[in-house]
């Protein structure tokens, strides 16, 4: 089987190389085709949480694929704001996607109604470029402050209540907003209780990539 | 290889095997895990093009869906009208896409200017509800009146100089809204010459239908 090797780009500062994989790992297993090398920015241990560790972020990014990308067929920038993606998609030869973009744009699969849940109070812009008067309605969960709080039992409750309240508004496909809530596993647990189609977004960043890869290879 | 079994609606009447499994051959070349059976409308020799026809094909397409579904992990409706597909979403259990809604929503990927490539006077309504204000233009090429016309030296200058204008306005993506071009291999040309992202739609609803089925596969 042929391989793309996939650069991942985490948005925040992690030293334990499990935590570093954890979505390297979950994109090997939905696509077996893709061989994943984890990379995170230095030096932001709370990740992006504002327009000053965004921008931050973004510096610290562009540099990470400036040293990096001769050695990969993709690079994976895993977060639901995509920092610096539009930036470097000009700049550089090869595919680069984010969780956001790959999400978003999946939605439309399911339907026009899309409800959104993430952990900021309102979608990242690239999410909102895309989806504009498509989304129904973005909810916080209540009590959920940051990806800690996405492993606890309140957190995953109100998780699930955030989901029903937008099926009820007439959502026909949930995205999650976050890509803490893919490393949590939360997407099956709502597939199964809500019953609609939940867009993961690091499942989406893995299709995504592997497409775009895959587009580049038969039509280029 | 897990393989998922996929149906094949095509749109247009056709006798010879060989044409009635084109797409399906595509879609086995794109990805391997996929394997196709092909199915056609009866007595539509000229297809879906207006009104008429395409209520008609509904009709067809829905019979056939009933009829086959039981026997397939998913579906797909190879136009890039999406005849009867949204209707479908609702009253199956597995996933249903058109190479309309498929090709739409991957252009997001690649920027949110999109200029697009057709036969018809006009973008398919399943497109223009996902794009909507995204489309910088919609180009039928000069002399191109049928998909017969896509197979002269004609027809093929016509699209690339169409794509050259979409380029000159500004698409960052260009897609192509007929699954007629899939066939001719249009696309690969297209990219070389150009040098913007083609979106093939039979290439789109081959990732889309895996994707679908891959999401089921993990998430429900």
């Amino acid at each position: 089987m042929h391989k793309f090797k996939i650069a991942v780009i985490r948005v925040v500062t992690l030293n334990d190389k499990e935590k570093l994989n954890q979505h390297g790992r979950l994109i090997e297993r939905y696509f077996p085709n893709l061989q994943t090398t984890s990379y995170c920015i230095a030096n932001q241990y709370n990740g992006v949480h504002d327009d000053a560790s965004h921008t931050l972020a973004e510096l610290k990014i562009e540099k990470i694929v400036e040293d990096i990308k001769h050695k990969y067929q993709g690079i994976v920038v895993s977060c639901a704001g995509d920092p610096c993606v539009d930036k470097l998609k000009n700049k550089i030869d090869i595919p680069i996607i984010g969780a956001g973009h790959s999400s978003a744009s999946f939605c439309f699969n399911y339907g026009l109604k899309i409800g959104i849940i993430g952990i900021r109070d309102d979608a990242p812009c690239s999410i909102k470029n895309i989806l504009r008067n498509n989304i129904i309605k973005f909810i916080k969960p209540q009590g959920v402050k940051n990806t800690n709080d996405l492993y606890t039992k309140e957190g995953q409750l109100a998780i699930i209540n955030a989901a029903k309240e937008l099926k009820h508004l007439g959502a026909e496909v949930i995205l999650l907003a976050c890509t803490g809530m893919s490393t949590v596993g939360i997407t099956s647990i709502l597939a199964k209780q809500i019953k609609l189609p939940i867009i993961d977004p690091v499942f989406a960043e893995a299709f995504t990539i592997n497409t775009l890869c895959l587009q580049k290879t038969y039509f280029n």
